[in-house]
């Protein structure tokens, strides 16, 4: 079996109808008064019956037949292409990315309904959502010329998108790529020599084409990432007519990957017979050599980072849901507790309840982080207010590396949790927490490797705007604290909690920056992931106790047989949980910086030869 | 690719020759001087080469052929037959169990041999490892003559070796089990009825026999564990005259594993056709129904969990020594201390230093504990001296639950943080440590949950002989502080360390207890998990420093070009690693469990369909 598909959209709901602004977003002029907060409801019911009976049916294909190579192609499983054609015409596909067509779908909402739709088959996903991403970035920075050619395929997914970054030689440190561009007679026309590995949906047989955005180093541009353009690399060239022809562009192979079968990891070759033409997006490097390429990638990388938060919420939630499912069945032991009332359902038992809360609270967290951050990215495109554009943008760019490290680090325990709690048939194939944790692991690697993302954080986002922009992230957890620690009677503990991680918070960057002026500069490297992680929990404890207080006043309004009542008071637990029970990890671990040992830095290669 | 063998085996014969008291052992009459302390460097390196060389080529086809089910009957891959057969005859497996023949090979050293061997080829060790532990338990409580008829092939590997315990309905509570024993007219002969599942090597074509240990109640025994008795139950019927018949025994398939695909776990239905017969062991159950099949079972069940600590800590270190060896060789990015230095080979960079030494601490903690446990083996068979006996089966029984738990706990994070070291290579099959990640995760759930460790450590050893037993483990820690604190000037920080997690730890034991009389109860199981890491942080920090002094001293001895100079070195920065990241712990958990959430407990069912 691959995924069994368990998902609940409760939450998701509560998110767009009760917490987040999303009267404020439809408001937008993009949005064209195409959608009203009454359309929530129907929406995620039609993507939730569209990912239980469409979707999920192909993961077991992912698994059974996966993406195959054969004499330099790439083939997917019938079904995908199928389910693939179906979510374009739908409307939940790339056509959403086009920023000059009115009435698209807010990634407020399109963030959340990819999560349904992840759930289902994470495998399915990049097919689907690179198109939008790689069709943005032309939309933005190309001319109208190329706008033309390229917009209306990628835009209806009739042609599939690809992000060609990472080289054999060059992954983590993408400035050192090798891909060269050489300039051709016709401005903005390059030839292209180089190669690519690592290029997840890079070929595939259900689309015409794919096009890929290429970074490469025209000749002569300065080193290092800046010296980088970005290149419209389509996998067949596209003459005036239309009509396709070779662009020396081969699929040399895919790789034998731990899970995510169905999902092509491409390798290939460009220009090997000087043959592969590409469209220079932008201008050329500038008199310094400096190009425009990664500035423009950054676009759909950052995307593509949100896009690998989701895909863990998804794949840890519904792990979990399955859990619980199996849970409810399996008879199996009696409660600490309660001995002498004789064998319970397993999901009657304190630790397995523990298992599932830990998901539950840590999916959720999760959750109001990245769909905060769907919203921003609507708010900072279509907002009226100049002000408040550049606001949104300012949040997401401090909480961008968050979304995809804190969820794609999570994954693996909570997975492994989910696993535990069946016993001896988790770890069996024909239930679906195998699956699982096997698809989740390369999320704490692709996209930047969570390591780069807290060096993101650290290095650049703690700094940028000399701090102010970061500090404006500790202000909002700071400014809830004011407005709501008095009124929370039965929270007083929880909002001492927040309290005393955001003061230890701030200790942790103040020791980081005596390291930093001092020749402890390694140890900024030795703890930021775990810094990364703790910023994550001050920061989604803020946003559970944000959604706690709504979900009490809901609960107070509610009797307790209320269809609703059991959601409301779980909002209330996953946040008293979280707060109780991971929350105080940040001063744990500004305990652990200060101490600050040095017995990594200390250490010579050749003490790991033991 | 599977395993790439890249085991270093110097810390081994660190804890041999510098560190456990293996002269005392060696001493016993049982070992009958056959062995002496230079005898070890030798079988070290003999089963070093035998691992690389006939043991590691086997893991490839473990994945690729794996275990198969055909019409009733399980195969192995041939190799793994092969290798088996070598092993046994080299004197490395089942020989070594036999209580009554003197110059067997000290657990103390076994223990280590198998670690060994283990990370070569995981997959192969339960056919290897079963037999002995079967053939030790019918040394112990059976007849002569049944000794007769089953330990001469048991204790050569000519036949295999089974644990029947688990059933579809009876996990965990394997008081539960259905199985059911019959008395026929010849006294200690009886009729099994019954199902068993999870049967690691239940089945198995490279032996003529498997004799299973089989869990079963006889007719009219008392209900839950204690109604249990113990029988052997052969395959295939052994017949006085040696002949080999059926029994009955039927193997109905095998689980289709996310890792460990090589090693056969067996479903298996007895007496389907009313004509498996089996030898009781030892008396029938008395006038109360009470069996003696749980205790003596428990023989072999405690073999199995350090078996599983020893598997998990010969996968992490292996999948570590790879991911070095990886990154010796992998160049990739620039020094956050020294970026000007250009690009370096991966295993400079801070982070990924971080992941090995983090790999190292661990388990080189895992391997201090579990060696000292293969010790108190030894010392609690053999030891001319009573008290010496008990003295180590008191420390085997409170130290159990941990080497069995604290590894297999560790192992999935280990693995991870090696797979990540790789970037994007680490999750193709093509290297090592997806394997390694798929193989690890059953360990968290076989022979007893970590949960049930929990229980078993909080429930039953803190408890056993009113506390004091266990109050000897925290004893050892405060004795070791007391005696080597002044001392350790630049070690000072670490005792401290030390101190204050021996004293949070206590609180910790206050708290429980005082939940435990209150009607908090439900706490203990809710935090059992956390505290059995903390109790395993505790004490591998007290081994690691232990360890520590002594290759301080060595140190001191040496010029820092000697070659053993970096071995000690690198084990003072592993105990400096653990007790600066890793036992702080300890009072952070005492700290959440002082606090006390219950949201768990107070957590419906209801809340989890959300």
């Amino acid at each position: 079996m691959s995924y069994k598909y368990a998902y609940n959209t409760r939450d998701i709901q509560f998110i767009l109808k009760e917490w987040l602004p999303l009267d404020e977003v439809l408001s937008y002029d993009h949005f064209g008064g195409n959608y009203s907060r009454e359309d929530v409801d129907l929406i995620l019911e039609q993507v939730r019956k569209v990912a239980e009976e469409v979707v999920a049916p192909t993961a077991q294909d992912g698994e059974s037949i996966g993406a195959r190579w054969e004499a330099g192609k790439v083939y997917i499983p019938p079904s995908f292409a199928a389910a693939h054609r179906f979510l374009q015409d739908q409307g939940w596909g790339a056509s959403n990315f086009d920023v000059e067509r009115e009435g698209t779908l807010p990634f407020t909402i399109l963030g959340l309904v990819w999560e349904i739709l992840s759930a289902a088959n994470p495998a399915i996903m990049a097919y689907v959502a690179n198109a939008g991403p790689v069709a943005r970035v032309i939309q933005l920075y190309a001319s109208e010329e190329l706008k033309q050619k390229f917009l209306p395929n990628l835009l209806t997914g009739v042609w599939g998108g690809a992000m060609g970054m990472t080289e054999p030689t060059a992954g983590s440190d993408v400035g050192d790529l090798l891909s060269k561009a050489f300039p051709t007679e016709i401005p903005g026309l390059y030839k292209i020599k180089g190669q690519k590995v690592f290029i997840t949906a890079g070929d595939r047989d259900d689309v015409e084409n794919v096009i890929h955005l290429y970074l490469a180093r025209v000749q002569g541009a300065a080193p290092g990432t800046k010296g980088l353009s970005l290149f419209i690399l389509p996998k067949y060239w596209v003459n005036d007519d239309g009509t396709l022809e070779d662009n020396d562009v081969q699929c040399i192979g895919i790789e034998h990957k731990m899970g995510l079968k169905g999902s092509a990891t491409t390798q290939l070759i460009m220009g090997d017979n000087d043959n592969c033409r590409a469209w220079l997006i932008g201008n050329p490097p500038d008199e310094k050599g400096v190009g425009q390429g990664i500035m423009q990638m950054f676009n759909m990388m950052n995307e593509a980072r949100l896009d690998t938060g989701r895909l863990s919420v998804a794949v840890a939630a519904n792990a979990y849901w399955n859990a619980k499912d199996y849970g409810r069945d399996r008879i199996q032991g009696r409660l600490l507790t309660n001995p002498k009332a004789g064998r319970v359902s397993i999901n009657k038992h304190e630790d397995v309840k523990r298992m599932y809360m830990l998901s539950k609270a840590t999916t959720e967290a999760c959750r109001a982080l990245l769909s905060r951050c769907y919203f921003f990215e609507d708010a900072r495109e279509f907002a009226p207010d100049k002000e408040r554009r550049e606001w949104a943008q300012n949040k997401l760019d401090m909480l961008t590396p968050l979304c995809k490290a804190y969820p794609s680090d999570e994954v693996w325990g909570l997975v492994a949790e989910s696993l535990q709690s069946y016993g001896g048939y988790g770890y069996c194939e024909e239930y679906p927490a195998a699956n699982a944790a096997r698809d989740c692991k390369i999320w704490s690697i692709w996209e930047g490797t969570n390591f780069i993302q807290s060096m993101d954080l650290i290095g650049r986002k703690w700094t940028q705007g000399k701090g102010v922009i970061f500090e404006g992230i500790l202000k909002e957890v700071e400014e809830f604290i004011a407005a709501n620690k008095d009124k929370g009677g039965e929270r007083e503990k929880e909002f001492e909690i927040l309290e005393k991680a955001l003061a230890a918070y701030r200790s942790i960057q103040a020791t980081i920056a005596g390291y930093a002026r001092s020749d402890k500069l390694g140890l900024m490297a030795v703890y930021a992931r775990r810094i990364l992680t703790t910023t994550a929990q001050l920061y989604c404890g803020y946003l559970l106790m944000d959604q706690a207080l709504i979900a009490s006043s809901r609960m107070k309004e509610l009797s307790p047989d209320n269809h609703d009542y059991n959601f409301y008071l779980g909002k209330v637990l996953s946040a008293r949980y979280y707060l109780n029970n991971v929350v105080p990890n940040v001063w744990h671990v500004a305990e652990l910086i200060e101490i600050g040992d040095t017995s990594v830095l200390d250490a010579p290669d050749a003490v790991f030869d033991f």
